[in-house]
């Protein structure tokens, strides 16, 4: 049966909860994220894969393989958005790993391992955590977490499953046996620009960098705008602008050279313009593939936070989100990706993602991963003019294939 | 009848549409508020004043004087509030008013101007404009600007405005003939912390600072947090972060001694702890009596602005939603406030007001106006803890009944 990658992109696309601007935005465990994974798991059904959700939604679909007791060599992604976002992140990899398993299925090859196409739930950060669904299946989250992370109202990721018709307390169930993997590989959009300015075809990742993501809370007093001097304010905006900018100085400071720091989040009380914040509060996202340097950055920027934070009568308060490894690909898997992509004469470049993905929670756990990028145009992800050409696509779809046959074989 | 101000404060109070906080929230024209002057209007109508709402719900309540043809003499302030205020700010001159009323009733004054006492609409900007009732008076707002003023959930003036009962086409008869009016006093919690420290008991009035308003939308481009290198980013975030330390760099270098400037709101999208900010938008707030060193300092911040958007290839657009002049008050009015405290033996101080008022925009169209401030405990205002004793209060009161006294002769 043949299966149009790129239509049905598009067609996954329009399952979008709009917001104001025009790109996707399809948050995990919502209505319409609902109805998206249902789809996609009747495009896995078409591809003759047995489509099941694990406890915590994680949508998997096997192909089995001629020997029933060969750990499964698996690959996919996620179709969770952050908001107002693109349409290639996440999806590229789950309905690439779909049309990857049509191309092998025509070539008429028996595999000896089982292929298990995934997608993850909850890649994207709703509940201030990326990564719950691949986390979940790690061991990574207990019980306790479901009820501790919360999205942006309130609401809990143990309510928002149960909502989705899952048991919280059935979480164990999701959780998967390192030793019965033989390989992950995940096909994603790179998110940066660096094979557009190599001009290479795929990026063949050796390394993935993790986030450690901190929320820090300022408190000063509200005051009145006009009748409060300066010299007698506690501004909690003002202490949280001058941190951000430290930030800034010492993400470009960093002698790795691939540290990156972010204020993507940033709520000011009361927040009315003619009233000094008291209160102001930050999430922070330091990254690097250089464990030693992004942490040095974050040492260093909660130290620079204190003494902001003492110079104007702040309190400070530090809770952390998201600290994660990162991860090293595992030889064998991306030596199957180097093959496939010089059997097939595609311009390949060795690389580390900046981004973390599933595959960073599953290479922490122990699972042997490794990845494949296409180019997006600009560099630009998390944002409605998102863009992987389609033949660029295809040749990365075509060099999934090529690896998962070899990991299979 | 005996009316008791501080249990009336304490009773005004309870019109809470309560948030996260312990303090009063009341904005003008929600349920809670009309609720709220509904009550004040009897509190009048105990007072013998003669309550009537104009056409964008300013409450008015007249004491008829001796002579129908003098120009009036007009006191009174505001019972909305900010987000999570205190329960002075505003109310102290409205049911201060109504107290000073009593007690010249008690006093078994005739008097030959009438007294008007008045709660104006919306003196906080629940619509961006602070003092929508008082401009209105004022003749400073027309029919446009109620469709364009709106509320942080986008609800125009115009239609808050029909949902409590009035009528936005009639904005016309809301305006006041300057020539009617004798003096305006009104009297204020100081929302600062001079005459706390000066140990003085109340403040006569000379002159009003008057805010800047303006709100600044940079656009740069979202991006993904991990993927996107430092050099390679267009935050919007981080440029409103630097653009905020150099508005309290110029403020606070200002050779007035007095400019003041604020960024109150801040808006962040997408909003995501993974996601570069595409867009940030500020309101930003800067005052002083002196005119000159506030539009110097206005000046240097949208140069700085316009810098920091460029370096870092962000579109900086700027709107201007408040630019008042300062207000000098009238030497009449000065000096029946000031004869009023000495006839007390009250400590008074001249000063000026870093905030603005309802008298602020009178001022501005001409009325003669005057103000009596009372001490503010730590110069707290806008915020839960904002308090002044009983006492200071009553001598306030005071001082307002002798001034309204002469200015009514």
């Amino acid at each position: 049966m043949a299966f149009d990658l790129h239509a049905a992109i598009g067609k996954l696309a329009g399952f979008n909860d709009e917001r104001a601007g025009t790109g996707v935005t399809r948050e995990v465990y919502t209505p319409t994220y609902r109805r998206a994974i249902a789809w996609v798991a009747d495009r896995m059904r078409e591809a003759g894969l047995e489509p099941r959700f694990d406890a915590v939604g994680n949508l998997l679909g096997r192909w089995p393989g001629t020997d029933p007791d060969a750990p499964v060599v698996m690959t996919g992604s996620h179709v969770d958005t952050t908001l107002d976002a693109g349409r290639f992140d996440g999806v590229a990899g789950v309905l690439g790993a779909v049309a990857a398993v049509h191309r092998l299925r025509a070539e008429g090859v028996a595999l000896r391992r089982g292929i298990e196409v995934v997608s993850f739930a909850g890649e994207e950060p709703r509940f201030g955590t990326g990564c719950v669904g691949s986390r979940a299946m790690a061991g990574g989250l207990g019980r306790a977490d479901l009820d501790r992370l919360t999205d942006r109202d309130g609401v809990s990721m143990a309510a928002a499953l149960t909502d989705a018709g899952f048991d919280p307390g059935a979480l164990g169930e999701a959780r998967l046996d390192p030793a019965r993997v033989h390989a992950f590989v995940e096909l994603h959009i790179e998110q940066g620009a660096v094979l557009e300015t190599t001009g290479d075809d795929v990026g063949v990742v050796t390394a993935i960098a993790a986030p450690h993501d901190l929320r820090l809370t300022l408190r000063g007093r509200a005051a009145h705008a006009g009748a409060t001097p300066m010299a007698l304010r506690r501004d909690a905006l003002a202490g949280a602008a001058e941190i951000l900018v430290e930030l800034e100085r010492l993400a470009r400071a960093s002698p790795s050279g691939t540290t990156v720091g972010t204020v993507g989040v940033l709520r000011v009380e009361p927040g009315a313009v003619n009233v000094v914040p008291g209160r102001a509060e930050l999430e922070v996202d330091v990254r690097d593939s250089d464990l030693e340097a992004r942490e040095a950055t974050v040492r260093a920027l909660l130290d620079a936070a204190i003494a902001i934070g003492a110079h104007r009568g702040l309190e400070v308060e530090v809770a952390e989100m998201v600290r994660d490894d990162p991860v090293r690909c595992a030889p064998h898997v991306v030596e199957a990706v180097a093959a496939a992509a010089a059997e097939l004469g595609v311009a390949a470049r060795e690389m580390t993602s900046g981004a973390y993905h599933d595959a960073m929670v599953l290479g922490a756990a122990g699972v042997p991963v490794g990845m494949v990028f296409v180019p997006s145009r600009g560099g630009v992800s998390h944002h409605p003019d998102e863009h992987t050409d389609p033949d660029e696509l295809d040749t990365g779809v075509a060099v999934l294939a090529g690896a998962l046959r070899r990991l299979a074989a």
